[in-house]
């Protein structure tokens, strides 16, 4: 952890710290790293969250890093938190502590994946809600984008709806319901283009990707289970023979370059997005490089001002939803 | 088509074939294949249901081969029908034609995944049914081990249900009864392990894998996106210099097993679970030997008559549900 938000120091020389943790530790490990000490705080917390406690257990530990880690964000002493613990107790934190922004429902947990294109696609939700209706879709949609605009600089994201076809009957009444208020919803600074399936996440034609959480969880871990089965079926190919070996040894930097473009860690930090102040999940088993680039993504989305940003398209929809929503025989809470 | 039949005809010597479709086209096809032309039946259907046709419309082409193939299983001319044509099209007429077994509420589409284990992993549903309650997904984890015996010759195949967690709190309510369910089935010739996530589907530790049709559909997709998309950067790193140019060359044995392995002819054909009567569906752009493999799929299911074998595990179902289900407060039908 250290080793990366010293990284992250490098690379956005403005940002101050603090620390929350072992403070013995982190000041031992600050010793390697005398230009982040220079801007860091350190700030002893007495217990930690474990990743076996449950969000119930963990909320009650007000002492533990994790805890005192959002207060500073709730307090406006920190602008961001990034955690590389648990998500579940992380989440629930998050969203008791810093609570979810006027017009939105729920929030959501979004991630940035690989594509063939230019640009990374953005993903959600990613497990933070297992069913959702289609309001939630739609504000999911609007958060998306936002993100996207600030990570991409990207005028109107191209956004779509995770289904199980392209055609208009396919899906659930949720996602059908949801493409028809996004479609009407011309106003957004967004470009809804419809439903996607699985097989085309990582085609690069979409910025934005918009699912419930149970479906959203499933396909990301089933891209990385499947990213891992290809490259291990791949080395015990390589490894297979005395030619093939060679040729791995000769090959050896393409071989590099893939790694370099499947490494989680250039895609690493989750966000939370939704609440009244940001949160960036950093992978448990992220190296200094996937932290430093979890810290990216929160200095990027402060500097950005996400949560201004998505309070405004909120009420874009708000207007929606009270102009359109009722021909459209939609819901409005 | 007729390429992947004659194929399939020299895998299993005693079957008889009845080939529905353009008359001229497929006589003209068989002058290639005298083999399989000694072995079939051509039958002329004057329609063809159309990739983009609607279920609604393509049920009432009566005179589509997909249409008569069915009809032949129905009236017992034939002990199973294998269709590269519309799924969603397929499904309905197979659903109306055959009607789904005693004691199975809906029937499921199940197919087989690579898996770095010894055997591949059956996966249900995958698309049949986007939304399922616990009874479904306990039917479809008995269908899929029906299945999963006679594929691999298992026992007791392992099965697990797909979730967004491993710990019994996490998922919909559905999965958690029907975790409940499976866990109290000890009578049922199948081993559930609990759940399993996206990241090991493809780990080899399951022989059957259960979900709802949305996420399933999710899964499978991602998976085969990904695999495509792991494939795709690997070609362009492999081309990317000349010394990894001639890297690729020298290990391109090792190239071919991973393509090999990876190759989804290899395990093409999708089965209709749950059907009075055996339906196969082979992929639309499945070649010659995927044809083959969804023929040998249908003969297998065939051989070891999996309607009874169902039929029978059902029966262990419905003992269970009259006398446990009632305490573990679970719905009975």
């Amino acid at each position: 952890m250290i080793a990366g938000v010293a990284l992250a120091r490098h690379r956005h020389d403005g940002l101050l710290f603090t620390l929350f943790g072992d403070e013995v530790r982190i000041k031992a490990a600050l010793d390697s790293h005398p230009n982040l000490r220079a801007a860091s705080d350190v700030v002893h917390a007495a217990s930690v969250v474990d990743g076996a406690d449950k969000p119930g257990v963990a909320i009650r530990k007000k002492d533990s890093s994790m805890s005192m880690a959002i207060a500073a964000v709730k307090s406006g002493q920190a602008g961001a938190a990034v955690s590389a613990g648990n998500t579940g107790a992380l989440m629930a934190m998050a969203k008791v502590a810093l609570r979810t922004m006027p017009g939105v429902d729920r929030p959501a947990l979004a991630a940035m994946l690989p594509t063939l294109g230019d640009n990374d696609v953005i993903m959600l939700d990613l497990g933070a809600n297992t069913e959702c209706d289609a309001r939630n879709l739609v504000q999911f949609a609007v958060m998306g984008a936002a993100y996207s605009r600030i990570a991409f600089d990207l005028e109107r994201p191209r956004v779509r709806l995770l289904n199980i076809g392209t055609e208009d009957l396919k899906g659930t009444d949720e996602i059908r319901d949801a493409a028809a208020i996004l479609r009407a919803a011309d106003t957004l600074p967004l470009q809804f283009d419809g439903f996607t399936e699985g097989d085309k996440i990582s085609r690069g034609d979409t910025d934005v990707i918009v699912c419930d959480g149970f479906s959203g969880n499933v396909a990301l871990k089933t891209a990385e289970g499947t990213a891992r089965f290809v490259t291990d079926v791949l080395r015990k190919a390589f490894t297979s023979s005395i030619r093939s070996k060679i040729g791995f040894l000769i090959s050896k930097p393409a071989m590099h370059l893939l790694k370099h473009h499947l490494d989680p860690n250039n895609h690493n930090g989750a966000v939370f997005l939704g609440l009244n102040g940001v949160v960036v999940k950093s992978h448990g088993s992220a190296d200094a490089k996937g932290v430093a680039n979890a810290v990216h993504v929160a200095a990027r989305l402060l500097e950005e001002d996400i949560t201004r940003r998505i309070a405004a398209d909120m009420a874009g929809i708000a207007d929606l939803s009270a102009t359109k929503a009722a021909k459209l025989e939609l819901p409005v809470k």
